[in-house]
């Protein structure tokens, strides 16, 4: 505990991550200043549920046969390297109306970050599957009592194994060319492409393997909506500037405008990233316009996008309100909702949120 | 000058670096800490061939029209990312027999990032090409005296018109999510994705055209093999660990060596990398054996390799060194030669490199 808490002092500068608490750690990444794919660890968001735990260097594995194995021998293995953009089930909860209890994330719990590991399937492998196995259970090194619970739990969560033995489900030893940090569960993480976060469990300690759906805290009261648990990240763009409030000169009765931002989709890569910009509280006569859109670095990976667009000044008087969307959609058709769908635990708020802005003449 | 000194004092470890020389501030990456494919900025290979100046936040271009655009207008252009390795010209110089003159590197002035910017074409077009235009001239903020020279300079580099737009060719603001560090060339930086990193011209201050090549110190004196300037890099694989020198115990008669390395070319992709591990100073009975493939990031990236290999021990006696060779092939055929292409300067030093390691009974 005492570790945990002088780690944060050194480490968290409010310019490069927003907290939002200190004890547990939660800071969004500040996506005003992301460029590019990539998020540096030190400015990628950072969501936990306990103090931070000094994360060991040896993982069980409870398969067909009882292993260990040590961190260097893990990373002896053939490297596998993937883009993935992490995010919170909870972002955007603060968005929410009525208000639902949890971190009240606006929507910087996301970053991207290049992750290398060895892949799930390989280390099963070195264990052996067992005939019955429904699911794999893994156990991170953080514990604690969470609020509506009267005992002290270490965090675990599981997949099914089909979706466990995907490719892409690795057990990451390094983010971004250099070892995992402290605060984003290092030194050994599960890394889950394409779910939300509370799948890609930090600290990892122990993986085994289970013959029915594992029921545990952060599996069944915790990470569900309507007693489903979340899987795949839903599709949602983010304007990233200009900011909520900023305030942009025009000039002969127009002003012209560069929306700039980040859409992502777990359910596949983004196909269209569309935009509005209109006078705010008009009904949107005006039609969505499509983004140009950046890379995609990985199918995992969010895609920045960028439009120029001009707005005129058809109002009266020297300023203006104007609202600006955008709206995700990926390739298996998933887009983005226009109202929000509330769920008691404020899960997987991926409806568009208007940014207001004002333009002078 | 005195801004410079503080800079390096604070940021340069050699933990993260290997530092040559602190004035000016040349280090190389350590690769055998480097995991993935991004190299982060703090432990990214520097060059430099001046004090660190302040890079200028506006940019000069002189086209058809004479234009400035500050940081801010680049940035508000529509983004592109690349994952680029960037290799020193000088690369291996150390290893050069008999030796010469210039930066001592070894194998670690190479790195990769992803840089994020607006194409060189885009920003031309902004400012206009004139006819008869023949190359691109690019000057930097860094200025000094160097050690051939009696007078002061600016470093200064051109491109060929037709490479200059290149797509890939760009102004870039960022790396790896992050505003362009000084010690990277930020606030802007040339990056030609592909060719040694003298091309890409750091703290960059202005754009000119030209109607016949450019002839200044650092393109017609240096950096120049037979009078010719260079330009791709050539195919190179570097043996990351085991590291020179590792005493590794067999069992057996034999020992497992975990070989792994980077491999990268500037012509093309990376088709394979091959490696040889044998008693040392045998004649090389041994057969190449392929080597396993990480991604390649883009076509411009490195690529990780790894190999697991079992080193019988032949020879009487409780020990016996061996000796380890990658050689990479590109898939535009060019293959790494096996010894060092002597030249008076150093440039492109691309031989396969022997590791000398020791087994143990």
């Amino acid at each position: 505990m005492l570790e945990a808490a002088r780690w944060q002092t050194h480490h968290v500068s409010q310019r490069d991550l927003l907290v939002l608490t200190e004890e547990p750690l939660n800071a969004e990444t500040r996506l005003d200043r992301q460029r590019g794919v990539i998020t540096p660890a030190g400015r990628h968001y950072v969501r936990t549920h306990f103090p931070i735990p000094i994360g060991p260097t040896v993982l069980e594995l409870d398969g067909a046969r009882r292993i260990e194995l040590s961190l260097a021998e893990i990373r002896a293995m053939p490297p596998r390297t993937v883009r993935v953009t992490l995010e919170c089930a909870g972002n955007g909860r603060r968005f929410l109306e009525p208000a639902v209890p949890g971190e009240q994330w606006g929507l910087g719990a996301v970053g991207t970050a290049e992750w290398t590991g060895v892949p799930l399937a390989r280390l099963l492998e070195e264990a052996g599957l067992r005939p019955n196995t429904a699911e794999v259970l893994f156990r991170g090194a953080d514990r604690g009592i969470p609020k509506d619970l009267d005992r002290e739990i270490a965090f675990e969560r599981s997949l099914p194994i089909a979706d466990a033995l995907r490719e892409d489900v690795m057990v990451a030893y390094a983010m971004n060319g250099a070892p995992v940090a402290r605060e984003h569960g290092g030194p050994l993480r599960l890394v889950v492409a394409g779910w939300y976060g509370m799948a890609s469990v930090k600290w990892l300690a122990a993986i085994a393997l289970l013959e029915r759906p594992f029921s545990g805290f952060f599996q069944a009261d915790r990470y569900v909506i309507d007693g489903r648990p979340l899987r795949e990240i839903a599709p949602r763009a983010v304007i990233a500037s200009p900011a909520e409030g900023a305030v942009i000169n025009g000039r002969e009765k127009a002003a012209t405008i560069e929306v700039r931002g980040y859409a992502w989709s777990g359910a596949g890569r983004i196909a269209k990233v569309e935009i509005i910009a209109g006078p705010a509280g008009a009904s949107a006569a005006e039609t969505w316009r499509e983004a140009t859109l950046g890379e995609q670095a990985s199918p995992y990976s969010w895609r920045e996008f960028s439009l120029r667009t001009l707005v005129a000044f058809d109002y009266g008087g020297p300023e203006m309100d104007v609202g600006l969307m955008a709206r995700a959609t990926d390739e298996a058709g998933n887009a983005q909702p226009l109202g929000a769908r509330w769920n008691a635990l404020g899960y997987a708020n991926n409806a568009v949120h208007p940014v207001r802005i004002r333009i002078r003449a």
